[in-house]
């Protein structure tokens, strides 16, 4: 793991870094904020997984979140959303497949079974590298992201009982298997069976019955991607059936975009941080 | 003058207009934010000069400015950093002179004399505009900037006397006559002869005796332009030898990027709030 850029930011270092990728067999590159506090101890991270076509630039430019992990003491660790390069499998034509689209699920169809191994990478791989490699408390950690990023968390928190503290998410896909984004990677990436879908659904989880962790999600009523591609109904439903905890949090006239997010991401990352006190 | 845009942030409004100039002789663009606060009552205005290459989407999407701006019920007045269009002059190959560069001064010179008016553009036309067709108070303003626009916020300030109640700038070009940055576009767009590029120099105009006004600026120590083309150091020497007001505050390892003026953009508008007490 090198580091390939560091730039002060209130106080603290936001680190870029490049690494070979066991999981997705290429180079990968994320980004870290380290906070103040990150000089003299160990400190606990928040991992945000970000949406379709994003790198680890956009939420590290626009969320306005390092504000408040400085003040906080808690890391950023901002992943990118696909393997990339010239030599990994894309569909150069669309923005919702390939490149900038992994979904963070594990692939089993060619030609994307080799790289698109987000999911491990996610949940194994990339907690497994940073907690060995920066000042973070192994173990203490939790997850949030935007759109198909807050898919992401969703699903991650869901399959891995105790691996997260807390989970959140801004604008998710709450039900893929129902929408035309996750149709159309989960198609591509998973093959026909719908069962294999639904392992990675957020919505299908809930309803089968996996352990409770209480889901945060903040949702803007003027996101032009509510109606066909969120579905964060069917979530809330599954979530009312099962009585399974959720504060879903509707509001008026915000968008899809990162000045939601700026909006919101304090009242996230203050959320995030009383899970992780130590 | 019309909408273009508008998307809700921090219970306000991120709204982006065009208009035909009568100083630029071209459609420009600009963006504002209205705190929640301007839904009931006139607010005063923070005019923000982006610096070399930057449109209005800049300083709105990576500053975290918005947050503050909410807070303290003031608006933020975005412009562009240049007339713009397939048929305005500009040097394609070069960032620094042309399209993107308008330095916020009044050109004499061809191809540029027609369109590059950006000094009447900001101190004129623009709070004429806005001031009669949004919910601010007229003359109820302040001017900020980074780089090229810290240098368009210091000059705007000393050669209006009166016109705004405070001045700040990040990283400022404070000197740009004895810069490659300065010299470059001075020489395109005033000619010749010094003394012309000296009345839009702070540091000329600092030594000239102009009316006094307290100058806040943070500068990074980090920063990669500050030893060739910044020259904060020249400023802050008339400003002691004309006993004129400074505040300099250099920031170890901070650099010339917008992670710099994110954390310290709260500190600069809460500063300008105080001047615009009502």
């Amino acid at each position: 793991m090198q580091k390939i850029e560091s730039i002060k930011e209130w106080g603290g270092h936001l680190n870029r870094y490049r690494h070979l990728s066991s999981s997705c067999q290429c180079e990968m590159t994320f980004s870290v904020y380290l906070p103040p506090l990150a000089s003299r101890e160990k400190v606990p991270a928040i991992y945000w997984l970000s949406g379709l076509t994003c790198t680890d630039d956009n939420f590290r430019t626009k969320a306005g979140a390092q504000r408040y992990a400085a003040e906080l003491g808690i890391a950023l660790i901002i992943p990118d959303t696909s393997p990339r390069g010239d030599k990994i499998a894309d569909e150069k034509e669309r923005y919702d497949l390939g490149q900038g689209a992994g979904f963070y699920i594990n692939a089993t169809q060619e030609p994307w079974v080799t790289h698109y191994r987000m999911y491990d990478y996610i949940t194994q791989e990339l907690p497994a590298l940073v907690e060995s490699k920066l000042p973070l408390i192994p173990g203490l950690r939790s997850v949030s992201g935007h759109s198909m990023g807050g898919h992401g968390a969703l699903i991650c928190a869901l399959k891995n009982p105790g691996m997260y503290q807390s989970v959140s998410a801004f604008a998710p896909i709450c039900n893929p298997v129902e929408c035309a984004w996750g149709q159309g990677c989960f198609s591509a990436y998973l093959g026909k069976t719908r069962a294999e879908w639904e392992a990675y659904d957020a919505t299908c989880l809930v309803n089968a019955g996996v352990e409770k962790i209480p889901l945060l999600i903040d949702q803007g009523l003027g996101d032009e991607f509510l109606a066909d591609q969120l579905n964060s109904k069917n979530l809330e439903r599954a979530c009312q059936a099962q009585d399974f905890p959720i504060t879903l949090r509707m509001h008026d006239d915000y968008d899809h975009s990162y000045h939601f997010i700026s909006t919101f991401i304090g009242k996230h990352l203050a959320y995030h941080a009383k899970a992780l006190e130590r």
